[in-house]
């Protein structure tokens, strides 16, 4: 039997991978598990700095495989994938081509980068399955794209590609399908040349909304003090104090 | 005496036209109060899934009746009005032209699908008036299209047009005026082939704003399980499945 | 010595003019206490409705000064300067040139207009010193470009000009330098134009976030009605209404 999700980790990256290109890489209940399990684990594990998500076989995912949503419709899996993925500290990147669809559309809206080939098909089809969006994504889509747009894609569960995907910026960038994999790889290998710390921090300073402006100030000033009076940082500024001095 | 709201009901869509065209449709109390109410009653109305907004003789709607500010300023209907369209779990489509002006305009940020033709004159004149905005357009503005755009239109009182309108999400489409009312019928008539339910639940998240990820998550999960187990939603992935095995 | 702030008050204008050039207006503990007295101090100032930011010698500002980082790092005035501005219930307009960097770019968050001059090299680079955004930046920055935008902006540090920024919305207007200030300074004087108290209830509107669309409209509908009762407005609207009637 071939693993439904392939895991590699090197250089600071963590990455999953998922594995059943004969149903478009369709999740189930244990993918689910499996990937979540993982990206729980990393939130400890100091060698890895970012999580990039990618599918094998030419898709991303397909979404959520309709036979679990016909044989165990109330599998937790899905909702501790979700909790893992936008309760994450480390930043994660999404390599995206051909489908994502449904939930492989969904999680995307937890990834900081998402790259993806010029003809990636996305689509939001909750509505023509009787259902309502999860992943937060009545909530984070109307924030990223404004409520008309939103209504679009959530209420008419309306298709769109790449090119309108970073329009809209619900992608970060495209990349021809070819290089895809290794501009993801590259950007991670940047990602893992930032002070982990800081980048850590700053990952979940992004992804927490609910704050009044005050609350936020605070907050951030908080972590900025406690980092300001740290070895590294102290290094790094009187480096370039000394670099500017030099000049 | 002429209607100054005009009704029509028909295949699931409620048409709701402001008709005082002497004054660009210009609102009164007795307007606000006949549209609420049939917005309120279309809430339990199971033969209704879209109420549609637009104006007779050209235009959409000039704003308040000027001379209510002066002569009926507190009357709560204005207020009424905003609740029932808010609030509404229906979705709500508007064909605008003409003039879309103070409520004229923020009204808009309540609808769904917003449709106009491309000489339509938006504008929010509240300062101007000695006034400040009203319907949470000073919420519901900069997070559609940021708040350096918000402060230009609200700040200023600066009008725009159909084009800069969709650039900044504050519409959906535009449309010639001759085919406006068409197409936002059509809009309408796809809307109502979506499963009900899905519908509503949908457009109510959508317009729920202040909620944290995790609670946003599990209240769309809870949702979702529910539509899961119905037969409805069963029934229309049980088609999808046989369709895929008899291909 | 040279004054490292300079002020000018006219025509209901306050010019806040950081002035520290030999080191691109790096902003010291010194000089935010002072811009944030005065930004204090103008709030109940009757004769003042604007307060316009910029800096002198080309360059708006490099950001904290890195000497301060390491000599005084838990000075409260940074945070004191930040309060004063995202508190103030005055329009901030900012005339941006040369460098915009660190605070330099986050207070800009907080202003309502932003005119900035072609060249404009603006960046958080917070990260590479080992260290978070502050300011709010990592709440209003993703309420304003979207989260993978911001994600790019402040996780890696990437630097733009003005041309994106506008397109972000970060900036409200591109001008070019030599036009710059009386750019901003004619704004400056059509904003001094507007009822007073409307001005400044609408922008105080503008930057309260965290609210229920119902809340809003109730705290919104009370202003307003407040501000329909005075005679300043009833005068503006019969003047409206005898210029329709003679017309």
């Amino acid at each position: 039997m071939t693993d439904k999700i392939i895991l590699k980790k090197e250089e600071g990256r963590l990455n999953i991978t998922f594995n059943n290109p004969d149903k478009k890489n369709a999740l189930t209940s244990d993918m689910y598990s499996l990937a979540s399990n993982e990206i729980n684990k990393a939130e400890s594990d100091l060698s890895v700095s970012v999580i990039i998500l990618s599918g094998s076989g030419g898709n991303f995912s397909s979404g959520n495989d309709l036979f679990d949503f016909i044989n165990d419709p109330y599998n937790p899996s899905v909702i501790n994938f979700l909790e893992s993925i936008s309760s994450s500290s480390l930043p994660i990147a999404a390599a995206v081509n051909g489908v994502a669809v449904g939930i492989g559309a969904t999680m995307l809206l937890h990834c900081d980068f998402v790259y993806s080939s010029p003809d990636t098909y996305f689509s939001f089809p909750f509505i023509d399955l009787g259902l309502v969006p999860e992943a937060a994504a009545s909530l984070l889509l109307p924030k990223l794209v404004g409520h008309k747009k939103a209504s679009e894609l959530l209420m008419l569960g309306k298709p769109f590609y790449s090119e309108e995907a970073l329009e809209m910026g619900f992608i970060s960038k495209i990349c021809p399908e070819k290089d895809l994999l290794d501009e993801v790889n590259n950007l991670a290998n940047l990602l893992t040349t930032k002070p982990r710390e800081s980048l850590c921090l700053t990952k979940k300073l992004l992804c927490t909304e609910e704050e009044s402006v005050t609350d936020r100030m605070a907050r951030e000033h908080q972590k900025f003090r406690d980092l300001l009076g740290t070895k590294n940082t102290q290094n790094i500024i009187n480096a370039i104090l000394n670099k500017k001095k030099n000049k």
